[in-house]
């Protein structure tokens, strides 16, 4: 199983085509869009799409991962083992979720601003690695469309059984972006809108677990919700709601939360118990 | 064989999360695309999108579809099975043109408004079934997402031999829409607009059976069209053709039938022979 | 392997029942799209993008692109067997990258204005056949949908290994569109923009062979670039690069070339070396 998440659009041939090199690879394998429709270069948005979609594969997935602002640069290409997933992105926080949870993490990003880029040690009982290892490549690689000829037939590879280390050689860190679990502080709880989806609801990063069935305030925006609903249609207007991935979501019923709140990604929200 | 319908769009994970549910239940299932890109929460264009498209599969596909306004209140969840096809969806009209030619369909409806929701009671040689046996979804359900807690997984444990009636009681009715086959009056049919097209052309009621190769006339939003065409490209700017889903069909060469004359989803029209 | 290459967008239901005629013939049918997104009755931008794509493909692969004003009327729909792939389209342009390279084809369009139609022999080692065969269709045929009801079924068919004479009878010519190969004049290259990508890039016909790691002047659109970057990332605002198609290629830094330049397809590019 192969999962590819870009910004490439669907307009063009560029997913059809690290699709052919995967196929020709590996004809047996099952690969999975889960979107092209990240915004040209939005790297953070990338990292919050996939955060949430592999948790829902087997750990024995491949995540190709491709927002690439610096494809072709000397920014690194990385192969991120972990006990949830195989990662295939460049180094520029596509990645950060599948570390959000480990200690290092919490530790590198102290003091950071929202979505601001860290250097992260590999956490234990993670591996990575910089794709060196030039034989496993499409030739020529152009230096512009690495996700073609450099990432798909890696994971093609990896499909089929390669060990990890012949990618490349081991790196100790990874750039991560700065996304910070909530703050709890006396009766509040303090996060941050993470996530806008094609409804216009808002995800923020305050998980459920914690307001689930209780009776609390939302501030976002300006404005305040009354309690939790159990489900879009059940609530007001305006309503939070514990959304699919786990988390606190503002949603408007019928409508854009985003739009008719005016509010955008690293927004602030809080949460009073 | 399994397809998916839904009004998620493309640009969050929420469709390749219902794949990965399905694959890793079922990792031989082959998953088609009917679209993501229904209007957000408009049942109707799910019906009639949906009302195409099982027909050209084979009648074992399980066809799954979620525009579901409702997610996570009261609202049942529905396997319809028919001869022509397995049915997965909320119960709120989605599934109408599965039990459209059916006399029960025809006399529910009588006196209903177009589009108005009306209880069908399940036609002779169809059953249905209220998804209600919980061992079947993924833990734990999210009250916003039965497309991947409760369809999905339904619909791989269906794709794998499970008898219908093991995912929950037997139903003895479902909601349908109101879309009533056209009306002869003398030499006039009556009918109306259904869909628009990403072309701008715009579908009717009126099955081409009753015009092809006739001299009719056409009237839809004011205009009037003489006889049928053979294809887009024989006709005037303005015409009426067969469409591939076997109705009659408004268009307009190299342009969009719904910009051109202001016409949507409900609008009258009218064959006269 | 099949391939489809469409301008009937992701909104309604028409990709899904191709796919569903093609399965229903080989269950083990590998079918990629590549994309469903050309501007309707675009045939030129479909030319250019299935241009791209087969050559990524194993040469087995059969290639379905359906962008097809004239649908339904006497414009024949062909197979043509190249070396690199198999077409399967209406004869209107859309296979020209197939026989591009061909002194057939260089010849034909000597003189022809720029994405003009012309009639081009069937190269030396290739072979076109006019979809004829009825037996293989879909029946009743749609005159309106011949992407479901005759290319799927002969690709299907094809894809199972029917000889390609059973499609129909040979065919002397094909149509192509006119995008000439750049000419050289003196210490200049004159070519054109034949393609504006998701990301707004502008690809050319100017292939990268003859401009890489020059230092060479790039005009387009009252524009002058100097030098080729390596990447998007290294080169100033507006920027000349080897796009992954291997043809010179015209950016804007993390922006649109062709709404910075207001260029479109067809502006002259000239190089000087």
């Amino acid at each position: 199983m192969i999962t590819l998440l870009t910004d490439f659009g669907t307009r063009d041939s560029y997913v059809a085509e690290m699709k052919a090199v995967i196929l020709r690879l590996n004809s047996q394998a099952a690969i999975v869009d889960v979107t092209h429709e990240i915004e040209p270069q939005a790297v953070a948005e990338g990292a919050v799409v996939l955060g949430r979609a592999y948790q829902v594969f087997a750990p024995d997935a491949v995540h190709i991962a491709v927002v690439d602002p610096d494809v072709g640069t000397a920014r690194n290409a990385l192969l991120l083992m972990t006990p949830e997933g195989r990662f295939l992105a460049p180094d520029n926080g596509l990645i950060t979720y599948a570390v959000r949870e480990s200690p290092e993490y919490e530790k590198a990003i102290a003091g950071a601003g929202f979505l601001q880029a860290v250097a992260v040690p590999i956490p234990a009982g993670f591996a990575a690695y910089r794709l060196s290892n030039e034989a496993l490549w499409r030739r020529p690689v152009s230096d512009t469309f690495h996700g073609r000829d450099v990432f798909a037939p890696v994971a093609a590879h990896l499909s089929l059984g390669l060990p990890p280390q012949e990618v490349g050689e081991p790196v100790a860190s990874l750039t991560c972006l700065s996304i910070p679990h909530p703050r709890r502080r006396g009766d509040e709880i303090a996060g941050h809108v993470v996530h806008v989806d094609r409804f216009g609801n808002l995800s923020t990063t305050i998980g459920g677990d914690a307001v689930e069935g209780r009776d609390v305030g939302v501030a976002v925006g300006g404005n305040r919700i009354r309690g939790i609903s159990r489900s879009y249609a059940e609530g007001g207007e305006l309503l939070a709601v514990i959304g699919s991935g786990g988390s606190l979501e503002i949603a408007v019923r019928d409508g854009s939360a985003a739009r008719s709140l005016g509010v955008r990604v690293g927004e602030p929200v809080v949460v009073r118990l």
